[in-house]
Formats: structure tokens, sequence, C-alpha cells
């Protein structure tokens, strides 16, 4: 019954991988290098993430806005951290209207920079403040080596980007974001998450200090799935935002950013998916239940249109599929694509009083009573798949996260059986760097409320600081 | 009373409109020279644009996908009047990750080729047809003049692009798709409109023909506003999109592209906005009510509480602003952004039994019995406001559409009042280019189901084939 288009993921997730990409038709190659092409089924899923954090991001107050495409080098140059963070991976305009530009304008890479300009130029008081932006757009990363949602040249982000008059309140915006994206991974994407500090060396470009949302995949490679970064006034210095503070003194503001892109896509494809398909977790399926007649009778199909009826109306994604493919080719299909629960309607099993209830998850069949509430029965199967993933996940991450005493431990374990590593560290960067030579093992975070585990850092030996999770990573 | 940040519009009009643009804060200029800043309150009227736009999309069976933002030159170099007409805008990436880029890249002006490409490679049979998808993204055409909204080197917007196995029904699709905007042109922004073909000049290269919907401005200028083109088979001839049709035969594509942008927004302003500011019809704003306290008494800040909630609950868009501003900064700030409808609660009203709802159209204030049934007044309002809007537009339009049957009528109209001239055409696209030399006029579309209004060509007096409106243009 295996689906033949897919290697077995643990043979070769790698490939695995993308078999999964392109047997659900979540993205194809492009004929622009190191680019995809977001395929309806694969949009489809960004889609649905967008629609419950735009809700999210607004509840909270904040507001859509959109910048321009393309940074004048001069603008990107105000901030240095930020330029030698990015300038490897710039891509440049330097023609337009057929002529050769004066000033080279970066693709974005991310919009501090415009967002800092746009803010010196509209804060005047502490009264304007704070304003809380986000914008939805694309961003270019000259990148080497791509992968399909994990690393191309261009993918698909939000960036929240605010401005405050005290430090207290954005570092409580960073923190608030943080936890909305946790939350959003564990309550949405089914991915259990390990929060903290990135690292100084692990941080981003110009931040006083990044949180970030780390998860594990299948095969025990981390991901970092989301940050949100605390700048302080780093920013506000180098462009020039100032307020006038209570007090009537001029004074930079506070800021914060944070992001989440469609790498999340390839975060859901490797936690959950299986040797036969993609599998989604129902709160972010696009599509999540189909109904499949099983013949052609009267009898059925009106059953299928009754049943889809009745979950449309009760806020529940299905469609029938009553297409001229055979009943084994459409289960498989539907199989591929990670729809979460099918509907089976067949004559026999209907002569017998009965339906199928088909979990993608399990790949368990259920016969219920044909009159069954079918709303509450399908509804509960949903929360039951989004609840096993969930904890399927949660158990594989404990077996997979180890704790090492020595650097003898780490490479054991990255050799071997890779997972996030729990280590202590001294706070020196050589130490980092060591780590780094084995499987290219790097800081994920540190977790600031978690005892610790030992006092002596993993690779030196000496006094450590913090307790810090490691791991190879996408 | 009237608003001093806005110039007249009787007075200038091209500054009034960036006064409205500044002083509803839809927009500001950007450092990047041509683009601009598309601010919170302009975001929103994108974000409403989009939900009603691609709600019915995916109700006539499109879905989303989304193609690269860069170009490869000898992608584009297929289609030669495609790249002729493209070249002279084209903004190019010419180095990425610190090299100079061995073929550069266009930031995609439209997205045909890559459609056509991508296409190319997953249409075999015609039971993979029709193909009808849909990309909402950011295009970026080097122009020399700008204008926010209306004409800016980058810009937002939908491009629909489908294959089709036969011609008929892709041409059924390009002629459903210009009515589906011109639905949301008369039913949601409240703009009346001409629909019909552009004539050779003027159709989108690489077209077989382009519908286009025409909007007229309140100083009798042109607005193209959506176009919907049939390519027939020429774009799929020069990518190789080939199908067995149900002969079992190798056929090409029968291929459509239709499009609307963020300049439907300044299409909005110059239609309805006056000397105070914004105005937006109901169906599109993305706030339709502000309730507004006027004092701090527990009862009135209640009710206002209340009306909220109760809006709220069906379906109307409403807010409370208790801020700390006077009651006259507030309804002056709500004017200028085009809030519908404004509720007043004052004690002194109150006590008489009333409520005061105004309205931002006519500026008329309405006094009504404060027991009244809140949502089907408010509702009631909104309503009237929508279709007064439509009607003044209309009425305005009709006053300035016109007749021509000579070229000195003509230049007499153009030179005086414009608007829509419609006149008849011999076809001769010399016709076209004498006509343009009095302040530029264009045929904005050919009217294929009106009868002619004489038998003579307006310029040079031999026989007329076309009916056509003509107009000045943004």
């Amino acid at each position: 019954m295996k689906n033949k288009a897919i290697t077995s993921r643990d043979v070769d997730f790698a490939k695995w991988y993308t078999d999964i990409v392109r047997a659900a038709r979540l993205a194809d190659y492009s004929t622009v290098k190191g680019c995809i092409v977001f395929e309806p089924n694969g949009y489809a899923i960004w889609e649905k993430m967008q629609s419950v954090l735009d809700k999210k991001f607004k509840e909270l107050g904040h507001k859509n806005i959109y910048m321009p495409l393309l940074i004048p080098q001069s603008l990107l140059q105000k901030e240095s951290d930020l330029i030698e963070g990015f300038a490897p991976e710039g891509a440049w305009v330097t023609e337009g209207g057929n002529k050769r530009l004066e000033e080279k304008l970066m693709v974005r890479p991310t919009s501090e920079t415009l967002f800092s300009d746009y803010y010196a130029s509209v804060v005047k008081s502490y009264k304007d403040l704070p304003l809380l932006y986000n914008q939805w757009c694309n961003v270019v990363r000259w990148e080497k080596e791509t992968r399909p949602f994990l690393r191309t040249r261009e993918f698909l982000w939000q960036e929240g980007h605010t401005v405050h008059a005290t430090a207290e309140e954005a570092e409580k915006e960073a923190l608030q974001m943080l936890n909305v994206y946790k939350d959003f991974f564990e309550n949405y994407l089914a991915i259990p998450v390990i929060v903290g500090k990135k690292t100084e060396k692990e941080k981003f470009a110009g931040a006083e200090y990044t949180y970030t949302v780390e998860s594990l995949m299948y095969n025990g490679v981390a991901l970092q799935s989301a940050t949100s970064h605390y700048f302080g006034q780093k920013f506000s210095k180098a462009y020039n935002i100032t307020f006038l503070n209570k007090e009537n003194k001029l004074e930079n503001v506070y800021q914060t950013s944070w992001g989440c892109t469609t790498r999340m896509i390839g975060g859901l494809i490797m936690v959950h998916s299986d040797d036969n398909g993609l599998v989604l977790p129902p709160k972010i399926a696009p599509r999540q239940v189909v109904i499949v007649p099983i013949g052609k009778e009267e009898e059925i199909l009106n059953l299928a249109k009754e049943i889809n009826k009745k979950l449309n109306e009760n806020n529940i994604i299905s469609f029938v599929d009553d297409s001229e493919k055979s009943p084994g080719f459409k289960f498989a299909e539907h199989e591929v694509n990670g729809i979460p629960v099918r509907v089976e309607i067949g004559m026999r099993d209907l002569q017998n009083g009965k339906l199928c209830l088909a979990r993608r998850d399990t790949r368990e069949r259920i016969f219920v009573d044909k009159d069954v509430n079918i709303v509450e029965s399908v509804q509960k199967l949903l929360d039951d798949i989004q609840q096993n993933l969930y904890n399927t996940a949660l158990e594989r991450n404990k077996k997979k996260t180890y704790e090492a005493y020595n650097i003898e431990d780490v490479e054991k374990i990255m050799n071997t059986q890779p997972g996030f590593i729990k280590a202590m560290w001294c706070g020196d960067e050589a130490c980092e760097l060591k780590m780094k030579e084995i499987r290219g093992t790097k800081s994920r975070c540190i977790l600031e409320n978690e005892k610790p585990i030992s006092d002596k850092c993993v690779v030196c030996g000496k006094k450590a600081k913090h307790l810090v999770v490691w791991g190879i990573q996408y």
C-alpha cells in the first residue's frame, strides 16, 4: 500500500522530503534558480497560516502596512551591523528604465531600515507611541544551497516592527510576540517548541537580543522557526527616530521586530508527514474532510452532499470528490495531500447501516452508524488528530532530547542519533565554535528558566554561565 | 468648517489629491524614489478589496499560487511582444551574493512568462484543464512620473492566469472576469464604469484582445481601472504549452490573464472624496462607523459601548473613540479619514431622548430616538450612502459624457470640460494618433453593443467601423 512516488523517510530523509513536496503538489522547482513556485496546495497552507496569525496580530493592536521592495544602498549603510550581516546575501537592482542607476538598490532581505526611516518621519511625541505595524511580503536572500520552503532565494513572511516610548514596553512586546508564535506552533501547527534567547553569536544583526522558537524535525535536526527581536535604541540612534517624552525631552524610541516565514510549511512536513505523503494538523489544513462516494447510486450521492452541507454549516471545511477516478485512486490522492479525515460512503456499508471514517494520521478506518451525529463525530476526530499529532511529536522530541556533560557526549549523540542536546556553556564564543566542528552543531537558545544540569562548560570545563540547547540545524 | 490641510478640488485637483492622500494617512512618500509607503489606513482599504475579490475568485473555482519575483532575461525573450512592451520599464537585478550574475533578472512587471513556463511543465492532457490560478503580489515598473497609488514604481495587484482546452472556454473566462471587475466597481466601490475592448494600439502586449474597465474621475480624466486579456495561443506557442486533446492530438492551450491593482485606491479617492477629506463607500470602508461619546458620564460611555457591541454583532464594523481629544477634533479626524457614519452621543441630546447620526457623504446630521433600533438605522444609512455615492458619480459621468462628430468638437470639449467622448472611428491608428495630439486623448475602449452615432470617423471623416469612448487618462 506504500506510495511508490515517495522514498521512505527512514531510508533517505532528504529525498523523502522533496518527494513529499512534489507528490502533494506543494511546490515546484522553477526556472528561476533557487526559487520555487508555491503551488495551490502549498500556498493554501500559507494562506491559512496567515489568516490565523493576522487575526491574532490585529487583536493585539497591530496594523498592517506595506513598505517598498527596494532599499537604497545609502539607507542600508546607516546601521553597520545590519549591512554587514546582509551584504553577502544581497540581490541588487542596478539598472532601471534602460539606464544604469546612480545608486544601487537592494531587494529587501528584511525591512528594519525602511521601517526605521518611516518611523523617523512620523513619530514626534510620546502621544504617537506605540506604533505597532506589521507587513506580509516577499524577501530575497541570495542563498547558495536551497531547499523548497526551508531555504530559497525568495520567500514569503511577515515582519512586525514596533516603536515604543520605554524599553520596558518594547521588551514586553518582544516577549509577547514570542509567545504568540509559541502558541501558534503548539496549538495550530501541533509542533512542540523550545523558546529562549539566542547567544550573542547567533542573534540577529543589529538586535540587543533575539528570542527564538526552535523545533525538532523527525530526523532530529533542529529548525529555527520564528524569531522576535528587541532592538533597544540601536536602530533609533542610527536612523534618528526621536520623540518628545512626557518630560518634554527628546529621546530615541525603543524598537522590536518579529517574524515567521513560509519555512513553517517545511517544518510541518518534517514533523508530521509519513511515507504515504503529507499529514496536516486539522487546524491548519486548508481542506479538513473529503467525502468519497463509492458508486454512483443516488442514495450515496445524496448522502454525500447532505453530509458535506452539514459539515460546512458547522465550519468544518469539507468537499465531495465525485470525480471519475476510482475510489482507490482517490483514497491515495487525498492521503498524499494530507486531508485529515476521509468519509467513505459505500453501498455495502450503507446496507449494514454504516459509514466509514478514515483518519489520515493513524490511517485507522472507523465504522460508525450511518445515522450518527456526523458533525460531532467528525469534529471529535479532527480534535483527536490535532492532539495525537502534537503528542506524537512531543514524545519523539523527549526521546531525542539529551543531556551532555562533555564534548565526547556531544560527538557520540550527534554522530549517531542527533536531536536537541542540553548542555552547560561558559559563555565564550570559542566554545560555540568548537561545538560547531561536530556536524555543525550550533546553540539553539539559552534556557533562562531551567535549572542548570552542572556547573561546568560542556566544551572547556570552566565555570558555566548558561544552560543551552544545541542542535544540528537546517 | 473646511479642512485647512486640504486644497479645494475645484481649485487644484492634483494638489487636492495628494493632500487627501497625506491628510487621511493613506500613503507616505518614501526615501525610495518613485515608491510609496502604504500606511495602515491605505493598506486596510487594499485588504478589504482583496478580501472581496479573493472570495469571488475562489467561488468561481480559481486557486491562489505564488510565482518567483525575478524573471531570467532569456525566459522573457521568448515572447517578443511582451519583452518589447516591458523592456523600457524594466528594473534589473544584476548582482547577487556579491557576484555579477551570469544572466540578469527582471523584477517582475507582470508574470505571463513564469505562469506560461510553469503551465508548460504541468499540463499534459485535456483532463488537466482548465487550470485557473491567481496570484496577489508586488510588481515593479520603472515609471518616470509617479503619483501615489496611480503610478508608482512598485505597486500591488492580483494577476489571474488561466489555461483552457478551447478558445471558446478561454474567451468566456476573459469575459467573465471583466464582469467580475465591473460588478466590483459598481457594487462595492460605487464607481460606475464603461467596459469594452481596447483598440489594437492600446491592447496589452502579447494579447489577442484586451477588455478594459474604464472609470471617470471628478475632474473628467479617465482611469483604466482593471483589464482582462484573451491571449489565444500566442503565449502557449512561444512557451510550448501543449496538451493531448480528446482526439489524442497535441494542441496548444488557450490562455487568459486579468488583473487589478492598488491604483483602485486612487480611483476611489478621485471619484468620491471632497474638500473635507476621504469619502469611502461603506462596503469597502475598513471601518464603517465611529461612535463618539461627548462627555465622560458613565451613562454616555455605557451607551457607546452597548451600541458598538450591537453593531459589531450584526457585522457592522464600528469602534468607539473615547480618546482624550476634543469632540470637534475627533469629528474632523474621522471625517478626513472617511468613516462613513458617525454616531454622536451627548448628554443634552440624550436628555431630549435623542442620538445624532452623521453621514460622511452629505455631512447631514440626523437626530434619532435614543431607543431606536440602532442596527437597523445604521445599516439603512450605510446602504443609503453606498447608493448615493454611486448615483452622484453616475450623474456626474452622464454630464461629462459627450458625443463628438468632428475633431473640432473633440478639441473644444477636451480643452474646456474634459470627460468621456463617444465618437466614431475608422479603425486606423493614424486617427488615434491625431486624437492623441489633443491633450493626450486616447481611445478608452470600443463599445461593441451600442448603436453607432454616425457613419463617419471623427478624425478623417471616412467610413467608420467602431463607436469608441475617448478620454484623457491618468
